[in-house]
């Protein structure tokens, strides 16, 4: 199946503002209603995106490979399955769909629209966290894709659903997720300057999973 | 498979009949058992509508399309997809099956069988909540259907999981599950005077979702 | 695939003493962690039940069909796709292996092995819900086997994971759950005195599902 | 395919160093987040837990076969499937790995490397809870290879997402796991004089399944 540019962008963007509606609304309901017990709304938070998840992917996947995320493009261009134009595209229309999901969820639950995120998620421990959880993240598509193509959608789904816990950051794993939720001072925001770290772990460890699937995942030539 | 008239009627009357079961039935047991922490209760709510909905529509899609929803049904009446008179019989039938869907959650646990729900869901907020919900939802049901038919009950279920949080509504998304719970003033319930805001949300939004999923999902045509 | 009359009688056996080592077990640990808010009992207790099932009835439906269920058997026999004297030995050890299950869950709870329950489930409204969740269940496995058998496992899985919350009684849905649970004074329990109005709920809600799945899913014969 | 003796060790110990990052670091996330109520930790724990189980299995399964569990790779021992030497080898890098996992979900919550734990999990009970996890998921295992080999990391998942309820040790079920979780004293940790009786109802309940497997899962040939 071919699709044109504008429709593959137009895939990006609405479904990284789909996730980021998911992402924040689902933890400004959670907040809301268990506002003493934040491990329960972490489990709302985790339900809704690991399943919004699946869902974008198999809808969007077809048409633009439903990236949603900057070190997902990098990891592509580095394989040299996507062109630096198109992956530069991508990844500006992936933070201004974020921004607009942000916006959007807002929206939904009578919030002011524009915010800045005053919780603080720093130090080595949350930066490992996004390595961590950007590397696993970029290693599932890319084994799945190797040899499970249909189950990108849901491996990529169950893969945050463990990192919303496992991990110390609970696993942003994308810098255009990132740099949206600075925008909200709500359960899911993070300040904005503690995303250059963030930022920084995400990209390294996707250009590591390139690396090491590569050769993980490589068929081996018998002597 | 060729199914008549009187079984995908039954199949849309029963399926939206147990879809309101599992959704009234759902809150009420949630709200009982935990009265102090309703995030609790919206996650027993949530799993018990995401796995129901799979199961209906996975046994009555075959024989109804498994619509359950007057929304779904204008969109593929707007697709031409089914005719204007089976459209208005599925929608009548649904939203008497899930009329009688909540006096079957009602009876289960021995409650007022005509109830009236004060409920307040309100505002514009919630409108939006709505609409949002909808188009992602019949956007869901078109993108599994171009691309992975099979995965549509799975789609759906994951759709609605995330909608429950991410949603200020809850999503609702549906008409006939809009007008049924209105007759219950339970966990699931909405007063009637808030109801058409979310009707005229739901019908637009749907609208919406059939033109974005004609442009997005069609091929592309080279030059 | 052929596999011996001692074979299928073991899957049976096997399966349900599983099946009720699971049902019983989950409800004692989550009573145990969760004294206060049995909603989060209840959780762990349906996620427990419903990937259980999902996973009993993928290894050993090859088998046995993986009944684990009176009623499903009923149901069988009713449609002439299993013999009387294999239905009834199906029954019994149904019976014999979940009795054992709830004795291996009190093992490994350290726990009284022989118990009677003492939790009144009664009444007409719990009735009706046997006789929901039952009903409910047949029409899933009959629809499902209709028309995609491979997603047995997961639609009885799923299912039941809605009917834990959706229904007054939360789904027993078996005749043999039902005995072997009277064995068991823990969230799991349901007094002796109870359990005969759920058997004929069950039964004649398995009956009543084969009768509407047979004209329900039947191919419409053109005029 | 084929894969290469040092892709099979490292994709053994990637996969259980990941899967103990996810086991510990899902512990500590949930007993940080809700200190009063252990079940909710446990719900966090077991989503967790069973999501990362099907994503490891899914990427790594074809390298190496995906055993992150010394019982596991016994049990295929047994049967002739892998070398005494290979063998010996999957269950250096299995505890190896694991014992580096533990140290990465430490360090990503900024907590010391090494630890020992002070969690008593001890008695009969505790042991047959160890034994029936383990002869449950070799059992899953065997009978879904046999019968649905794509299904084995869905199956082995929801194995895990019940047992962690189910039984009364919450199901290690592997010995790699127990070894590496007695070097946290977080929630998921238990003692080192706790160990050995894990171990050895593990290994005797793995051998066990192989043999009823062996009997239960084999084609009935007619007299």
């Amino acid at each position: 199946m071919t699709f044109s540019i504008p429709q593959k962008l137009a895939a990006e963007a609405l479904g990284t503002a789909l996730l980021l509606a998911i992402v924040v609304g689902s933890g400004v309901m959670g907040a809301a209603m268990s506002p003493e017990n934040n491990a329960i709304a972490l489990l709302g938070n985790t339900l809704a995106t690991g399943a919004g998840l699946v869902v974008l992917i198999t809808i969007l996947g077809p048409v633009s490979g439903a990236h949603f995320n900057p070190a997902v493009t990098l990891a592509f261009l580095i394989r040299s399955e996507i062109g630096l134009t198109l992956a530069a595209a991508y990844m500006a229309v992936q933070i201004a769909g974020g921004v607009a999901g942000v916006g959007l969820a807002h929206a939904m639950f009578d919030l002011d629209l524009l915010q800045v995120s005053l919780k603080a998620r720093a130090g080595a421990g949350q930066a490992l966290g996004e390595a961590t959880a950007t590397f696993g993240l970029v290693l599932t598509i890319l084994g799945t894709l190797r040899f499970r193509p249909d189950a990108v959608p849901m491996a990529v789904g169950l893969f945050i659903t463990a990192g919303y816990w496992f991990t110390s950051s609970t696993s942003f794993a994308n810098p255009a997720v990132t740099i949206a939720r600075t925008l909200t001072d709500t359960f899911a925001g993070v300040r904005p300057a503690d995303a250059p770290a963030f930022l920084l772990a995400q990209f390294s460890a996707a250009a590591l999973a390139v690396g090491v699937a590569a050769w993980l995942f490589a068929h081996h030539k018998k002597a």
